[in-house]
């Protein structure tokens, strides 16, 4: 198993990247790792952190696509960039995933033009991790990528979703719950509206219905599905909470588990190959996480499993 | 000033009302209140916190929409319940404005129905406040009564919110933001990207651009705008916060503002007399709270404010 790292990515590149794959090591992690970046700047880290020849293979990048450059313009301009590298390296199979905490408009686009999607995949999708109440996670999507959707669509997160929980969080058959503005079925805009007879009819799928916004936090369902604006707006949504639990000064369990770092990225579902975007923020603690979740998505071969629910 | 309040609606009916009553009597509270409801079993609590005759007059109300009857059937077989007699005495100029805690598709309903929309208004809406983390607070609309929208309906909300937030909160020259993905013009789904260029052109309102999850509670619009599908979920979620903060022993100041107690009910607005849904939970505090919103949107005149809007 080899994983892509892009060191250049992220407000605190290539450190904070070198500092979590120490972490990745220090827990005994065993994949092979290639770090893209510039060669100059990594080596004295790697040194520092004594990060072992052998775990890891330096791939020299000479450019960088900044946080706020346009996507497809930086990644047609900057084929020597860590991300463009980076794509490249997997699309040939030389690595088996990619992890980037840089621009995410640059991994979106990467992701969806030089990786093939799944078989029979409308659209792939991102998703967010909820810490609930009760001490599990759930799995809202899609968060962003898709801000207009089609009922079609939210039927396929809803099996992308499912199978992501069942295999990567190790939830045995998920809930999934269909967001909306009331418990009862015929609720909702007609998005909502006409999702809902799909996710009852589906197969593949543990639906329970209708859940609202007060359940997000609830674990009444694992996998709640929406299109990518109410997911984008409920995700920066419950990480401010976060924000505003630390400004109010409040130390609580609960609370903390709203520091999205504890989670890493977002796998983008439906490509594919495990491609997981982390937050510019992104620290040590989520490039560890990152490294875990990619890892766990080649082992348990969790796109293929997704694929075979389409083609079947 | 006559303000008309249903007396059978809500879970703590008719007790917590009447409690509110006192509260805002206590508070030299001076309109003059028509309590519709069940005239035996009033009596005695009017007696028992010591309401005086001379603050308000009892209409007896012989049926009850519960709480779960389909509003449009329950509205038109029960001619005789606080609900239907609330907004025949609005519609006829006995009250100046009606109060309930009830069947809240009932009161939509009966708004809607009931009651003359505001001279070129496309459809009314409803709103919540939400506790900013300066102290301050923001108007967010839709929260559910219209979760498909034309830009045109967000434009108009966008005003419908700026006459309220100035006359009613009293926030001068208030900000609106239009919810999204992102903060740059051209972010966002169909709807979105729609709406910016009118908001933008709209000389009735301060519009000061997009603004994402993460700015709900940070002040940065005092009006937020969106359909009422991502609002309902917002507003839902806000709610949730409160119980969560409850639930994990949290005594924050911050959060107890999350307590929509304190804010009581929810105007319609748009329509051409103040009508104020309250929550089923809703205690005395809510009562109380609901009968000064009231007053405040009778002295104000803001639903005429918003009609030279639209009509000018």
């Amino acid at each position: 198993m080899n994983i892509g790292i892009d060191m250049m990515g992220g407000d605190y590149a290539p450190l904070e990247a070198v500092k979590g794959i120490r972490e990745y090591l220090d827990a005994n992690g065993t994949a092979r790792l290639t770090l893209i970046g510039d060669e100059t700047a990594l080596k004295p880290l790697l040194e520092e952190y004594k990060i072992p020849a052998t775990a890891v293979v330096v791939v020299n990048s000479t450019q960088v696509i900044g946080m706020h450059e346009h996507p497809t313009k930086a990644l047609k301009e900057k084929p020597e960039s860590s991300i463009s590298i980076g794509f490249h390296m997997l699309a040939k199979g030389s690595t088996d995933a990619f992890i980037s905490a840089g621009n995410t408009g640059a991994m979106l686009v990467g992701a969806l033009f030089s990786i093939k999607a799944v078989e029979g995949v409308i659209r792939p999708t991102i998703s967010t991790l909820i810490p609930m109440q009760n001490g599990g996670t759930g799995l809202l999507l899609d968060v962003g990528l898709n801000a207009d959707c089609k009922p079609e669509q939210l039927n396929q997160f809803a099996v992308m979703g499912s199978v992501y929980a069942q295999q990567v969080l190790g939830i045995d058959n998920p809930g999934v719950g269909l967001l909306n503005v009331g418990e009862e079925e015929g609720k909702g805009n007609l998005l909502a509206q006409a999702t809902y007879p799909l996710l009852k009819e589906n197969k593949d799928i543990n639906f329970i219905g209708n859940i609202e916004g007060r359940d997000v936090f609830q674990s009444k369902a694992d996998v709640m599905v929406c299109e990518g604006f109410t997911g984008n707006i409920i995700l920066k949504m419950a990480e401010s909470i976060y924000d505003i639990s630390r400004g109010q000064q409040i130390e609580n369990d609960y609370f903390n588990r709203f520091n999205f770092e504890n989670y890493g990225g977002t796998p983008v579902l439906g490509v594919a190959k495990p491609v997981i975007i982390g937050h510019g923020i992104s620290g040590a603690r989520a490039f560890r996480q990152m490294i875990g979740v990619a890892e766990k998505m080649i082992e348990t071969k969790v796109l293929e499993e997704m694929g075979k629910k389409f083609t079947s």
